[in-house]
């Protein structure tokens, strides 16, 4: 079987094999596939898909085209979370030095936002000093010291994956469901962990709007993960809304120093707080949700969550003084109201519209290599179900460079919504997936 | 809309407008969509399909990213024939002759062959000193002296297909209804004719082996010239088993030369005499197909045909006494007869394999750039409905290099079918499609 054989029958709809499907991926990491194969093959796979042993076996492959870290010495104490994306959503930040201060240990490997939703690379990267590309022994370093690293991708995990995800970036073969799972699933197994907590985003601020495609996709994932031996499970969590009232980058570190301080936004506390005990409880910490959340809680409350992070930050080079101080982190120059248009209850704020707009004030990147300013974003003064009047202040831009506030201006009046009665109350968390 | 954009909404089945498509082949031309993205594009075509719109506005485009040769003062004289290709599809040489010598122009432009079919240019490169790569300059004037020019496409002639085709090639993505309809169409339209011949094969030694498939691109195809201006009509012809009795560059040239002397296999001057036919009622010669196939048959019985290619011969740098004596044609060194198992009648002679066996013994390529062996082919002594003793002759295999002559053998030998009864006799010609 030559590559091209190998896209015309996925081209025709047919399973590939183990040994096809290696052998796409040794050829992509070794460079031996042309791009241009590559990206007919990803086409055809985006639009034929691929059952449960391909996405499997898609998955194992990237895991194999780079190296394994060995976690075994925590056993399963070695936990991960990862999310899908969206906008506002900083959970990393809180749960995984909460989770640690409960006992589990933590080895999160982050990415950076691109498009309308945030990363939380460049989230930290707002802390002064603070190195996210830490080498392995590095790492394992921190991860023995503090229970909890907080890093970017390795060049030698996965590096399958990368090659992948910047041609679907510019293919137009990002959105399919064995894709994702396989770029998401190989960097965790990979990574060691023996669980991993999915929080799968859907809505118009999530890369899959459709619930019934992230359910979909949260099945996939998890029964690849459970194949691999990896105790895998998601919750699907909803993302109309920026999680929160802070978007941006300095802007969520600072929200997430509020919750690690004890107080912060309620939906953001609660989600973390779910997260952090399925984490718990993957872990062996404990074996009950409600005594893991009571944990996560406490460790929330007595500043021992704040004292992970704050070891953390200090290993990885970061000024430690940002926990205590965020006046420290980086502070836009102007800013610029937006007041309701009439008297009523919030019941919408668009997180995608937010999203972009909080990119073009210079948050996120519109391309992957554009610079962005950690300073700027949007604080959300008015959440949905909040009573607002008339000149009330629903939203507030944070930027230095105003080059394209008068598009984000119009994106996030957009992206408001006031009826005379508040929107009625629904659970962020719509359904969890287990191992079948 | 970004390329990306256009990726997108083909992959997800919706039609592109004029405006991305004509932008898509712009881009592809000029070299500022990537390799990668126009792969990927191609991809989501070839499985979502395009419109007749869309098919008609993608050839147009590819027209219109090159010249478009004026042969108005030859007015609706100027006529051409296409097939699809197939395994000793040899009409062109005898056909383009010919037609002009009944009268109509024929600027031939033709391709080289790849695969397990064989192509025009290679064959007529077997003859010594021709030369096929002419400018259009050039081409204008051959066509001015003798009425018939056989040349190979021109760098200005549709360069966006250049492109596409190779990539195409290499992706998987060569069996698109819209794509080989947009390839051929653009080229045809951009040779400025205003009448052709489509001769669309099916069967096992075609490109399309669904005769249904074949009927829907000579439909497309039909519909895409008459769009243009181009009066177009298509014969869907059966490739089960090579037309006439020799397969290989020479050996071909050799059996056309028979046809042009008055000679030459019952199956091959029928079709050939069909073809010119259509071209001769399509250049306004005469009104009536019977007229026309008496005045072919003419012109192939009394060396007139023969005198236009002995003309073109020597116009286009080749040695004209070939015409006369095709033992001046390269010979091969080395035959190695198949001969039958037992008596019976020949049933079955699969062109696909006797095509692959043909390549293999040099006659074709493997690879676009493998150089190819004039004199290697197939000489075939039987054909379906004939009878044969066992230890009879079937097909006599000619080679210098027998590298691969084992292989070839064992293909040739699968390909061979004898049964106790002849198998019923069928026409050649399965349907004709023209102008809705």
């Amino acid at each position: 079987m030559t590559i091209i054989d190998i896209i015309r029958k996925k081209r025709d709809g047919a399973p590939l094999s183990d040994a096809e499907i290696q052998g796409f991926v040794a050829g992509v990491t070794e460079g031996t596939i042309a791009d241009y194969q590559a990206a007919a093959l990803l086409m055809a796979i985006c639009i034929r898909g691929m059952d449960a042993r391909e996405t499997a076996t898609l998955t194992e492959a990237m895991v194999h085209s780079g190296i394994r870290l060995d976690l075994s010495r925590f056993g399963d104490r070695a936990v991960d979370k990862h999310s899908t994306g969206g906008v506002g959503d900083k959970t990393s930040i809180i749960i995984a030095p909460a989770a640690a201060a409960c006992g589990a240990i933590v080895p999160m490997m982050s990415g950076r936002g691109l498009g309308h939703t945030g990363g939380t690379l460049d989230k930290l990267e707002s802390i002064p000093g603070f190195r996210t590309a830490l080498a392995v022994d590095e790492m394992l370093q921190v991860l023995d010291a503090t229970g909890c690293a907080l890093i970017g991708q390795t060049r030698r995990i996965a590096p399958a994956d990368r090659v992948l995800y910047s041609l679907r970036d510019v293919t137009a073969t990002v959105e399919s469901l064995p894709l994702i799972c396989a770029s998401i699933m190989s960097k965790k197994i990979a990574e060691g962990v023996r669980g991993l907590v999915l929080d799968v985003k859907t809505g118009r601020g999530a890369v899959l709007r459709d619930v019934a495609e992230a359910r979909a996709l949260a099945r996939v994932m998890v029964d690849t993960g459970t194949r691999d031996g990896l105790r895998t499970e998601a919750l699907i969590t909803r993302m109309d809304v920026p999680l929160g009232r802070a978007v941006g980058n300095a802007l969520e570190v600072v929200e997430c120093l509020e919750v690690l301080h004890g107080g912060g936004p309620e939906d953001l506390v609660d989600l973390s707080e779910l997260l952090a005990a399925r984490m718990l409880v993957l872990a062996g910490v404990t074996a009950s949700e409600d005594d893991a959340r009571t944990r996560v809680r406490a460790v929330l409350k007595d500043g021992r969550a704040l004292s992970t992070l704050r070891r953390t930050v200090a290993a990885q080079g970061g000024d430690p003084r940002v926990v205590d101080d965020p006046s420290l982190l980086p502070v836009a120059s102007k800013t610029h109201s937006i007041t309701a248009t009439r008297d009523g209850y919030v019941s919408e704020l668009h997180a995608d519209s937010l999203g972009r707009a909080s990119s073009l004030l210079g948050a996120g990147r519109v391309r992957v290599d554009d610079t962005i300013d950690p300073a700027a974003g949007i604080m959300l003064w008015r959440k949905p179900g909040e009573p607002v009047r008339a000149g009330d202040a629903v939203l507030e831009l944070h930027y230095n460079d105003g080059a394209r506030l008068a598009e984000a201006d119009v994106l996030a009046r957009e992206a408001i919504v006031i009826a005379d009665e508040p929107p009625p109350h629904v659970s962020n968390v719509i359904d969890r997936i287990t191992a079948a």
